[in-house]
């Protein structure tokens, strides 16, 4: 019942995060003969939305995973999940403040990519220590018991999808583009067919869960 | 498990970005003896209002006999249904820009209906791509197994409900009232008795879960 | 399951509309001495806050009494749920509306008013409606059968609560403050124990379920 | 049944009012070379970010065992859940409010950061009185009998909670920033394992249910 919850409340957090994005989209008020024109230069803003978009949804997709494997959760993994959806709430304003400032000339662009980027690494920070401390530190809490180096590999799978992250927010004093082009790819690589693989493995540990 | 926890988050973001269409409703500040006159003025936006709010609700009577019909859901599912929900999240923006220049003279017009139309026809293709990889692609994931003619109909059926989004944004260059008109007649059609046959046959299909 | 899913989003739209109330509350850029007196002018916006989150909880906890009372729902009952959703969704539109106007001394105050006790009335034949189709014109779909004459009475009681908004509206052109005290204590009314009696039935109703 | 769909819609109105704490995040439009100046300029928005999620998400956590201990919610149950939920859904409001303030010098600080404590006093108020509902005045409607003992002792370690807001209310006249740290220091107190240990105890007590 307990995890049922955890789930629902995530789920609802997640849900109203992923579709607040779209009020970063803002009707232009000009003329007739300028709208085209208004609209096509607003592409930071589509692109922005996209990348967060995808991104949101690959958490919701991973975060079903990783609480799915949990029979109850304690204090501790509820706290932890506070702070990761506390991070992933943030992902409206930084998308915005990211998207008004991309084609910048000066330094506010390499800043607010850096932000952006800089909230996604948090983001999968909070992912990973959330997985840690189920696979890890309380593996008496998963309905279905692992030995202890698939539990590690799990959790090694997930901390590597830190370092693109660590790598992007890096980069933002050289590129802003360069920044915001690596979280795309990291959200373009979760949602093809090679991640699904990924996926599939996943999907086989929860189907042992039938066999028990 | 899986399912309900896909209803459950589309459920959520179909529910908020229905709801978010009232923020398209402003409250205009004018002088007292100009309130009717400017509420009068501001009819685009309560067709447009009403126009999504039924497409959306359509949207989620569809998405529940869709899912209804699966046992569970693979990667690539869950990624055809998050391309779904960032279409149906766009709604409200489109929304917006095309009430705010329905009635301008000029090529806005044309231009945000054609946006709007279009941004239903994207939906609309996405709603049957996910359709197809449910019932064609992936028939093993069904909770009853269908014949394959049978699976192709629903499918086919599914797939007539792109003509006419096709048919509108062909028109918008024409006649952008005529492009709202059609998108207003197609929300107004699913919510008939029409409708409610070929809703009724997929109950039938439903229902015959029941018996195996 | 059907039902399930019907209350899951119907509770999904109704918690976002009553927590959309929220952003008719708005910060005002005063000076720090005026801040005080400022917030204090602001009192038809907490009233109308207020009025409007009861009135939703109200329906929540009565479209929650009704929807219990269904095994399944039909292609008809989505649909008069979804035009009853719609009218809710536009509560918080009509309840900025007229917080914004209430002290106007023109017309603009009884306009909006009555606009706003109209939305709540127009609610209300809504629910009258969907209790109406749930319970006479579909008593098959019904969880446990109940003679015509209890159907009937639920029926008549729930259509009792769309008087008060009539005489609320009739009353807008006369006094705006008199129409919006009336939906305050209509609210007030169903959230006492006087209106706890009237759910107590109902629950026994719902505990005849259990017997059978 | 009925107590799953009341800890659906609170789980509903507490996950969008936790999301819309992000809104009161704007992007400021400053020139390039002010942007990070004006960025670090925003810090009570972030401290108010923070402690106000944290604050829901504690009020959800404790919620959520609250709830957990109720076999089936009664009309008054219904009612005192729909106050503490209305008075969640002010902190939005409250939160900008007081980040908008803290830092002017006059008094405006003081009164707004007296608002913040004080809703979250009357949000701790009605989480109590909802706790006594259900465990004083209500014992038949709980999952598992708990000897009247112990009903007061979770009631009164619930009342406990309330004491902090009391004390930062009144220290709003002497200095906003101290009822500020007061409110930040109570939600960081309920995220650490200390008060684990109490939501431990609580685990115990909900655990005794499957001995039953």
């Amino acid at each position: 019942v307990s995890t049922n919850r955890l789930e629902a409340f995530s789920d609802g957090v997640l849900a109203v995060a992923i579709t607040l994005l779209v009020l970063n989209l803002t009707v232009p008020l000009v003329g007739s003969s300028m709208l085209a024109h208004k609209l096509a230069t607003m592409w930071p803003d589509y692109l922005a939305y996209v990348t967060s978009f995808v991104t949101i949804g690959i958490i919701w997709i991973n975060h079903h995973a990783m609480i799915g494997r949990l029979r109850e959760a304690d204090h501790s993994i509820l706290v932890v999940n506070m702070l990761l959806l506390m991070s992933v709430v943030v992902i409206p304003f930084a998308t915005n403040l990211m998207a008004t400032y991309l084609k910048d000339g000066g330094g506010a662009a390499h800043l607010t990519a850096g932000i952006y980027s800089g909230t996604l690494l948090v983001m999968s920070l909070l992912f990973t220590a959330l997985n840690r401390q189920i696979l890890v530190r309380k593996p008496d809490l998963l309905r279905v018991q692992l030995p202890a180096e698939a539990r590690q590999q799990i959790w090694k799978r997930a901390f590597a999808g830190v370092v693109p992250y660590v790598i992007a927010t890096a980069l933002a004093p050289i590129s802003a583009y360069l920044t915001v082009a690596i979280c795309f790819a990291v959200a373009a690589f979760y949602a093809t067919p090679l991640a699904s693989s990924a996926g599939a493995e996943t999907a086989s540990l929860d189907a042992g869960d039938d066999d028990v």
